[in-house]
Formats: structure tokens, C-alpha cells, sequence
């Protein structure tokens, strides 16, 4: 199986590792939009400039677009999938069935075969949200995020006069999901379900009462949850919080007869956010080749696609070892 | 969608509410080995003598088999999924490649689909074994079982001369679960994963120590673990052993680059073993449904099934809803 990465920063790089680890994949080309000679990777792949993608048709068997949600891959994922097989991580929530509209028309136009929106929300979380309404259709969904770096959430303190750095955790709260596990049916507001924890750089002379101020009243972004703000050194930033954990949990509970309570529960702790991603975005790479060489086109999310199709185990393996 | 049900233990009866629970699907026939004008069923469904049952040929969609996997699966399986479309919860992991085959055969024959050994192990651990396994190569597996009250080692104490009624609860052991979400790796005898708490109840003047001690030394079901019994009387089991809580845990730890360790974790905590397979059953009961629909034919497992099949909304609501 032969693999194309477009786009080679943090979940590239993971992707490139994922498929290392598995030997029935091979990363062939790098895409990038810089200049390929300015560019180092880890492995033997070709780094290739995007001008000369065109060039590749028929030379991979899947292309995985390691762009942003923002603009990347509303723009990109289309447009390849017209060229290549495709897979994004595409996690623009409300804008999902846009980007499969858009995805779907450009595949079936290519003849080639899509999956949007993979990873792990939207990916697994999705999956287990399914599946557990599937089996308790009277029942309660929860999702909780954390403890984690929001990218977003980082961002937008950064953006604040006065700050230099900063990381943001969202943590979900212990007793919310105590209550949820209980069967308690509880609801929640925002502040209820998580806080937030912000590690925060200053630039000298910087005003910290009014910055930890702004912060906290931000709209959307904190002010909906209690708020804590540390300032610390960039070197502490640097050596304690360099990492990009990150997890959460999805939880069902619904009833059968009599009353009777179940908890469906799935949880994830990942050191790293962006090598996780990757790791479920070259599984699902798998699942394309073996559909669209099933003749499958157009455009697909994670619930269309049998588990089988993910391992590379024959169904006879998966059958005898993993039921 | 016209839903049968053969046999009416805790499982029929479980399957049977479920279906009341999902109103795209009709309980339209209940077959029994018992004489039909004995059975009381908590529906309008039909009772009909198992004798009668290939006048039902072309009358129900699926019929669901709730019998046991020890003597009633291993034939009732195959012999009816050549009349009808089939679902079993077949739970002896060992044999599942002889059922499949001997499933997938009938079926075929008969232009039937089959779907064999889903519940939640097998089932949803199954499941979540396999995309756990897909997206993290490297990494090693944990199943857990319990709290909940294990009918095998139930039955073992109960066939012990001068024993009345007893109930065994498996229980994971709390810090080999703590262990394995830390990510290391660790690797288990039978005893520090489980432990097993027996509730018995004894004939007048059964000489208690006897008992204890021949339950302690049981091999294989008893011997390699560290095993509590209490003695109590007929009343307190019924009373506060009465129901049949179950659950468990499949975690699987895994590296990416660099070191850094995931840690993917599922969870059922279930008041009802019985009831909550029976709404797994009924769940998959719809994707064999529509997916004979489809045209298909032969024996299926979870691993070949697309999530999607499983719920009663359309593509466009899931991707808007649960995407």
C-alpha cells in the first residue's frame, strides 16, 4: 500500500511514524508546500513539491491531508480527492455535512474513494456515540474533554496584548463524571463539566492583573468555566507543558426493562494529541485502499466503513484471536 | 422490520423489550420447545410450537436465537439460518471459527444472512479489541471482567454435594487496572487480575468447611485465584443476589513515537447481562436486516458489519448528530 502525506507538520510527522509501524504500508511522497529542498523528514519518502502533485496520479494508492480544519482542508480535501484516494481529519463539528457534500461530488467525479472527519472526535468518539445509541436508544450521551491541550484555546490567550506564550488545559470535572457513571441522568451546564487551567508567558512589564482579567471574561472560551491562570517562566512553559496531551471520555447510560441501568463508557489518555490522530487517520488510510479496490467511491466517514476493514489481520485472524 | 424470538429465558425475555424500545421494529412471533399454551410473554406477539416454525418462512425478517451456547446455538444456528435471516450472542470464543463455518454454509444454502456471536464479549469487547489493535500497533491487550456474577462459576458451586443455591461475582482487581492505565505494561497471573466472591447458601447440617474448602480448590475455576465464600441463607441471596449484574473492561496501551504511550479504554457497568445483550442482539438484528436488503448472504460477525447499520437514523442525521 502505497501512502502520500500533503502537509507535514505535527500530525504529519505522525502519520510518517504510524506507517512505519505498520509493514504492510509504504510512505512514498512528502508534499509540501514549501520548498522540498528546505524540507527534512524522518524517513526515505520523497519530499515533493504540491505544484507536482498532478504527477503522482496512479502512484499512490492514498493520499492522508495532514492540513488544518480552518482553511486547509475545506479547499484541499475536494480538490484531491478528485486526483487521489483521500483522508482527513476534518473536525469542524457544525460544517461536516458541508465538507462531505463538497468531498463526495469531487470523489465520484474522480472515481476515487474518501473518508472525512477521522481521528478521535470526530473518529472514535463518534463511533462509540453511535454504537451506544444504537444499543440504548433510551439513554443519556455525555462527552467530556481532558485533561488536554485546546489548541484553540491557547491560541486565543496568545492573541491577548502583553502575552508572549501560553497553554491552556481542559480538564473534565471528577465529580460530573462520577455523577454520569452513577446513572443519575444529570444536566449540566458548561462550568459543570470542565475547567480550564492556563500556563501563561508575559512580556516584561506586562500588566498580569489586567491579562488573567481578560482571560477569565472571554466570551465562549472562559468565561462559560471557572478559570485558573498561572504566569510562569517561557522556560517552565517550555520543559513542563511542551507536551500535547490529550483525551476524554464519552458515556452512555440508558435503561432496559425494570428500570435497570447500563453504562457504556470509552475513554481516552493520550500522550500525544497530533500522533494519536495520525495513528487512527493510517488505519483508516487501510480501510480506503481495501474499499476502493472493492470499487468504492465517493465520499465516507468512519460509520460506513465494517472494523474489519481497519486491521491488517485476514477475517479468518480477527475471527480466531480478536472475538 | 419483523422481528422473531426462539426461546424465552432471561435473553427472549430481554430481546423481547428491547424491541418495544425501537419503533421501526415488530415482535410478530415467539417459538418455544414448551407447549404455547403455557407460555405467558409480556407482548401481543404470537406463541408459536417451535414445530411450526417453517410456516413462518417468508413472515419474519430476523428471527433472534436466545438459547443457550453450550447444546442450543451449535444446532439451532445453522438449522434455521437456512430458512430465516439469524442473529446468535454464541459466546464460546474457542469454537466460533467451527460455528461460523458451519453458519456461513447453512446460510448460503438457504439465501439467508447470519450474524453469529454478538452481545458484549463476544461483541462490543470484540470490537473494541479490534479498532484498538488497528490504530495501535505496537501495544498490548487487557480484558477485565466484572463486577458481576459469572452463571459458569455459579453452577460449579451449586453442583457441590450439600449446596442449595449459590452466586459467584467475578471482580477485577482494582490496582491491576490502575497498573495497566499507567501504561506499564504489565504482565498478569489469573489471580491478580480477578478475584471471586461466592454467596452460598447449604443444606440443613452440610458441613460448611467441606464446602468452602472444595470450592477454594476447584481447579481452574477456583483454585488459581484468591476466592472469598460466605454462607448465608436463602433469603439474603434472593434478596441482595437476585440480579445479574455484569460488565468489564478491554484496555489496550500502546506507543507511538518517542515513547509516548496511549491508552484506549472501553467499559460496560450493566445491571443486566441478559437484558443488555438482548438490545445488542436486537441493534444487530437491523443491520442483518437491511443489509439482507442489500443483497447479502452467509455468516457475519460484528468485525463485517458498518457501524452505520446499527442505528436507526439515516447517514445525513448521523453525520449531522453524532459525527
Amino acid at each position: 500500500m502505497k501512502i502520500g502525506i500533503l502537509g507535514y507538520g505535527n500530525l504529519g510527522r505522525g502519520v510518517e511514524y504510524a506507517i512505519s509501524q505498520n509493514p504492510d504500508m509504504e510512505l512514498v511522497a512528502v508534499f509540501t508546500r514549501r520548498n522540498p529542498s528546505d524540507l527534512k523528514i524522518n524517513s526515505n519518502a520523497k519530499v515533493v513539491s504540491l505544484n507536482d502533485i498532478e504527477q503522482w496520479q496512479g502512484k499512490i494508492d492514498v493520499l492522508i491531508l495532514c492540513g488544518g480544519s480552518a482553511t486547509d482542508l475545506p479547499v484541499q480535501t475536494p480538490k484531491y480527492a478528485e486526483m487521489f484516494n483521500v483522508v482527513d481529519s476534518y473536525d469542524n463539528h457544525k460544517q461536516i455535512p458541508t465538507h462531505f457534500e463538497n468531498v463526495d461530488n469531487a470523489a465520484k467525479e474522480g472515481n476515487h474513494l474518501a473518508l472525512i472527519s477521522t481521528g478521535w472526535d470526530p473518529g472514535l468518539f463518534s463511533l462509540n456515540r453511535l454504537y451506544a445509541n444504537a444499543i440504548l436508544p433510551e439513554g443519556k450521551d455525555y462527552t467530556f474533554w481532558g485533561k488536554g491541550i485546546s489548541q484553540g484555546h491557547s491560541d486565543a490567550i496568545r492573541r491577548i496584548e502583553g502575552v508572549k506564550n501560553a497553554k491552556q488545559y481542559t480538564i473534565p470535572v471528577e465529580e460530573a463524571l462520577e455523577t454520569v457513571r452513577k446513572g443519575e441522568n444529570p444536566t449540566f451546564t458548561a462550568r459543570q463539566m470542565h475547567t480550564r487551567e492556563c500556563f501563561v508567558v508575559v512580556e516584561e512589564g506586562a500588566d498580569k492583573a489586567r491579562i488573567e482579567q481578560e482571560i477569565k471574561t472571554m466570551p465562549n472560551y472562559f468565561e462559560p468555566y471557572d478559570t485558573t491562570v498561572h504566569f510562569i517562566s517561557e522556560e517552565e512553559l517550555n520543559e513542563k507543558h511542551g507536551g500535547i496531551p490529550h483525551g476524554g471520555f464519552v458515556i452512555r447510560t440508558g435503561k432496559t426493562a425494570g428500570n435497570k441501568n447500563h453504562v457504556i463508557e470509552y475513554s481516552l489518555k493520550l500522550d500525544s494529541n497530533p500522533e494519536f490522530t495520525s495513528s487512527v487517520l493510517v488505519a483508516y488510510a487501510r480501510a480506503i485502499y481495501r474499499l476502493s479496490k472493492e470499487g468504492e467511491t465517493g465520499c465516507k466517514t468512519v460509520f460506513d466503513i465494517a472494523p474489519k476493514y481497519l486491521s491488517s489481520k485476514t477475517d479468518e485472524e480477527l475471527r480466531k484471536t480478536m472475538l
